[in-house]
């Protein structure tokens, strides 16, 4: 497609020729395209159509763990790592919560400038504007968006531990949960929903007192899960991740993991449950559009009012709402 | 309505006569009831239509914080001395997340002991069984079901802290954010996501050294929070759960925030916001079941497959389901 300079809404400048440029390596074009979908701009299905052909080759890293553990000294870490191997890295931090956290993603990108430079490494921080339920439409597209871009690893990191982290981690391919030692809770957190979802284990900060005692405790709680025979074993990793330490028996482990997701259909299978959830997502959101089901919207203010103040109850006031006149 | 001693499906012991029976103190009746919500059974319609008439007067609030800071000894002393003051009592320990948590709530219920044989206090754990978003279904189904059966104030206490405890605390009239001293990122836990919605800080075990640090971050945190004039001031409260110090002091700031909400509308504001999330979701619920959109669906398999394999954008998947033969 030759750049013609013509009008911003002519092809060589519109959303498909931003999907192009931001595959040759226009950062600018790709911060675009993240901003669109950030905002769930109009420009998106343009975007994702012109993405699809190109999409399917990128592995998906999911990192959580409580805050203080370390996540992003440690994505610094596998950055370097794969960058090492020639490999283009994006990152995408996630945080499903607050302007409170706006501080800390700062802090991220600070110990993230060792990358900033190289031009194969993309990162940004992705926030939900406050909008719950925001980032479960908007993770997928701009994951979508990297892998159409060319980057073939991408860390997602998130911030906390809690029901958005479970549902980030769904959609990588591997899902490291970090723990530290010395952390009071992190172990007790660890287990609060998380425990389950995690393909590998990190015991970051692992040169400082506790790390034999997180190890253990995670070891018991590993051996309690069911498992099927042919099912993947989480292994645990010990990493200092300021040092380096660790990173090549992670990323040994993240190569182990990747060759069960080949060999046993696994990740096939992940890849289609993550794109029926996105497909469900998009069309559970335009029904919602359809069904006129926003905040100050008349009709279910009103129905809201009657379940209230008891003249309704919830499921008849739904009903109303999806059978009423458009 | 008499009980005439007929079938099961009779309207005696019907759904109807049971939300009936929870009203006049039938623990077995509410029980019932709290496991037609959990499974989403069929009668839900029938007892969500019998409770509306019977909803509005129950206080709710929410207790949210980090693992081991202490809420549950917490929801044990508010149930204490909401019980000196002649009210029933509900609490609902709500888990977001696995079985591994299970001890935990188990714990949870040994420490209600004290008040296992009140029939003016009724306690019950609900799980989401595995299923994300079950909860948000069924937490306010509760809330409802143990309004209208009469409870003059219902607890509603999370495991962890995360997106669950966000969407939980938008259910409750008060909400109350619980850190401990010592508990090393309780304070940066507390920042990623819940500290704008506490309506009440608590610094619980403040007997213990760090309490006066965690109240002096608490305060910093608060004040950097925008707060326009009229706004609620969310106070910081030091208790000692298990000694009941600090408990007049928590119960009547608690009277304040209530007293606040009834003055300025915001409690009228937090009911119809709450009343219009449930019809939503019920209508979602409803759609999503009208559009096939189940695992295991041939439909959607067929477009997740197209959309894996870069054949088509999710978008339009997302176009051909909604349009697509029924």
């Amino acid at each position: 497609m030759a750049d013609s300079g013509a009008a911003v809404t002519s092809p060589a400048t519109g959303p498909a020729a931003a999907v192009q440029r931001a595959r040759d390596g226009d950062v600018r074009a790709l911060g675009r395209l993240l901003t669109w979908v950030e905002n769930g701009a109009p420009e998106l299905r343009q975007v994702l159509a012109a993405a699809a052909p190109l999409t399917g080759r990128a592995r998906v890293l999911g990192l959580t763990g409580a805050p203080g553990v370390g996540k992003s000294t440690l994505s610094g870490a596998l950055v370097a790592a794969y960058r090492q191997r020639g490999l283009r890295v994006g990152v995408l931090a996630v945080d499903p919560s607050s302007p409170f956290t706006g501080g800390a993603l700062l802090g991220d990108r600070v110990r993230m400038q060792q990358h900033a430079t190289d031009p194969d490494v993309f990162i940004r921080s992705m926030a939900s504007r406050g909008q719950l339920g925001g980032l479960s439409r908007a993770t997928p597209q701009a994951l979508r968006v990297l892998d159409a871009a060319g980057f073939d690893v991408i860390l997602v990191e998130t911030v906390g531990v809690g029901q958005a982290e479970v549902a980030v981690a769904s959609l990588a391919d591997s899902t490291l949960v970090i723990v530290a030692p010395g952390l009071g809770d992190a172990i007790q957190a660890a287990k609060a929903g998380i425990l389950e979802i995690g393909d590998l284990f990190v015991v970051n900060k692992s040169d400082q007192p506790g790390a034999q005692e997180a190890v253990r405790d995670l070891r018991t709680m590993i051996a309690m899960a069911q498992r099927a025979p042919g099912d993947w074993k989480p292994p645990i990793v010990r990493t200092v991740a300021a040092s380096g330490a660790g990173l090549d028996d992670l990323t040994g482990q993240l190569d182990s993991h990747w060759a069960w997701l080949d060999d046993t259909g696994e990740g096939e299978r992940r890849r289609l449950a993550r794109a029926r959830e996105e497909i469900s997502e998009i069309a559970l959101a335009e029904l919602r559009r359809r069904l006129g089901g926003l905040p100050g919207d008349a009709r279910l203010d009103e129905l809201a009012r009657q379940v209230a103040a008891g003249e309704l109850d919830p499921y008849a006031a739904a009903d109303e709402l999806i059978s009423g006149p458009q």
